[in-house]
This record gives C-alpha cells, sequence and structure tokens, in this order.
C-alpha cells in the first residue's frame, strides 16, 4: 500500500483507544475501532450484540466457550472471517487507524501498516477503567484480569503469536508514560 | 532519582548499541556499554577478557556452563553482583544511557529511568552484523541465534522476568523501522 496504516493492540485499560482516537484526530485520518466490528456484522447479517457477546465474552472464557460449546465455535470463526476482510478492506481504502487486537497479524504482510502494542500496570489500568467506563465491579482487579486472559486467549488462537511479545510489533509503549508523549512518539513514526 | 536515564536491551545485531550512542551524542550525556563491564571487571580484580567469555559465551551455552562447571557458577554471580552495582551507581551519578541486558530490571525501583528494548528481524540482523563486525562465520543465522539464545538466558535467570516482553520495557521498538526515527522517539521520551 502507498498510503500508512496504524494498528493498535492493548491491554485492557490501558488507554489504547484514546490513544487512538487522539492519534485518528491529531493525523486527520480515519479511526476504526468498534465499527469494524459492527461491519462485519452486517456481512454475516448477524446483531452486533451477538458477536460483542463472543468476541469479548462477559460471564464465561472464551476458549471454554470454544471447547465446550459447539455451536459457537463457527461462530466464533466466523466472526474472525469476518473481520480480517473488513480489516483488510478498511486498510486498504485509504489512511487509518485501527484499534483491535489481531490487526498486526491479519495486516502482516502489507507495506506501511506499523503496529502498535499499549499496555500499562494493572493499577493504572484499573484507574482508569474506574475512571472511564459507566460500570460497576465488586472486584476491578479480577475483571481487569479476566478482560485480558479473553484479548491473550483470542489473539494466541487466531494468530501463532504470542499477546505482549515485542517482536509481534513495530513498537510497543507503557501508556503509564504518558498519553500525550505515547501520542507523540506514534505521530513522529506515521510522519516519517 | 532527579535526572533522567534511559536503559537499552537488545537482540543481537538489532543495533541498539548504535542507537544508545546516538542518543547520547544528541542529547549530550553520558553513554556506559562495555564501560560497565570493565568497571565491574576492575572491583572483582579480574580481567575483562575472562568476564567477557563469561558473560557472553562464545564456544559454549550459559546455561551449560552453569550447570555443569562448577568454578564458573560462583563467577556468574560475582559478575552479576558486580555489574548491578556499577550500573546503579553510574545511573545516580547523572543522566545517563546504559546499553546492557538486565539494566531494566536492575533500576526497576529508581523513578526517572526509562527502560528500552530494541529488536529487529533475523534478516536485518544478519546483515547488521555482517556490515558492522568484523567477524567471519560460516553460519551466520546460526551465530545471531546463538547470541540471542545466551542473551535471553542471562536474563531469564538472573532476573524474574522473560527476555522481549513489552511488559518489561517503557517501550520496545522494531529498529527496521529506522534508525533515525527511532533515536527521534526515544528523544521524546526523554525530553518529555
Amino acid at each position: 500500500m502507498k498510503h500508512k496504516v496504524i494498528t493498535i493492540s492493548r491491554d485492557y485499560g490501558s488507554g489504547g483507544r484514546i490513544i487512538g482516537k487522539r492519534l485518528a484526530e491529531e493525523l486527520n485520518i480515519h479511526f476504526y475501532d468498534n465499527e469494524i466490528i459492527d461491519m462485519a456484522a452486517k456481512e454475516l447479517g448477524l446483531d452486533t450484540k451477538a458477536i460483542y457477546d463472543v468476541v469479548e465474552k462477559k460471564s464465561s472464557s472464551f476458549m471454554y466457550t470454544l471447547s465446550t460449546t459447539h455451536f459457537e465455535l463457527p461462530l466464533n470463526d466466523q466472526v474472525y472471517s469476518a473481520q480480517s476482510k473488513v480489516i483488510r478492506h478498511l486498510a486498504s481504502k485509504g489512511p487509518c487507524i485501527i484499534v483491535s487486537g489481531c490487526a498486526d497479524y491479519i495486516l502482516q504482510e502489507y507495506n506501511n501498516v506499523y503496529s502498535i502494542f499499549i499496555h500499562a500496570t494493572i493499577e493504572s489500568r484499573m484507574q482508569r477503567v474506574k475512571a472511564e467506563y459507566d460500570e460497576e465491579h465488586d472486584d476491578l482487579r479480577k475483571y481487569v484480569k479476566k478482560k485480558d486472559k479473553n484479548r491473550k486467549k483470542y489473539y494466541n488462537y487466531y494468530t501463532d503469536r504470542k499477546w505482549g511479545v515485542a517482536d509481534n510489533y513495530h513498537v510497543t509503549i507503557d501508556s503509564d508514560i504518558g498519553i500525550d508523549v505515547t501520542v507523540d512518539m506514534i505521530k513522529r513514526l506515521y510522519n516519517k
């Protein structure tokens, strides 16, 4: 591709989505996040809510679902396949930021795609989740760790990679260094 | 600490040392690399050559040495302990760049220390090793991978961390994006 694309994967609550939004605004390019899932949903003729429940399983482990619920296995695969198709389509359309767990893997063969991974300490992630999401949780640490576990399992299952390993990404950043400096560093990469 | 310190760990041949040198020059701060080992050597009353042979074992695996040669185990531990002492000393003296595999771990409790990990594809690392080091190797790929393995084993043995995992570092960068942009991104972090 001639234009540039930035993919952002992130640990839950690390601010990866906010960073992506800021980047898209400051670089004046498209931002795709839940939109991807919505488009994938439409392609499959499924309603978005059902897909969210599969992708970021709230009440039970993703892999548990995979191994025990026969009906949901093809649904997961369909969701992943549709998401991959949509991500490739969006990336090819023009410069953009794509916030999605497996986008680094899906777009690995493309030129001018820079893959970013955002992480942070569990403490600051808990703080961010508490401040920014309108949700109540008895055990916030446990909830954040469960979200991490599900994202990790989803990624490891659909790629031949391991979640959070530096080699998978062009750049990884601990957002505890600050959102502003994180955005600036990625902008520097985009504008090289 | 009131001043800032940047530690750089790197995969063999990824250009981490060159990046560190450039940063030190452009930021006008101290650069420490083999100097650390030299100082550790002096503290131990050992000659540098002997220490290099232990730290980056050329002819046999580090862990193999650990498990089979009883005489070398305490020497390894002495080297690590002396290196840690020297790294803490240098970091406390003033702003600097420290290129050393375990510095991120050794200085983890200090404020204003930013830990960087530099990696790159095996192909570009082989190219760099070929171009910049005056060494001949029958099987360069095997040689580079052996170097990686030894660094990884040394790190994993002396820290409770795993080599190359994003969580260990504030920033990791694939130097294939370019040395200039890598240096600029780290400078942005230092100057925040």
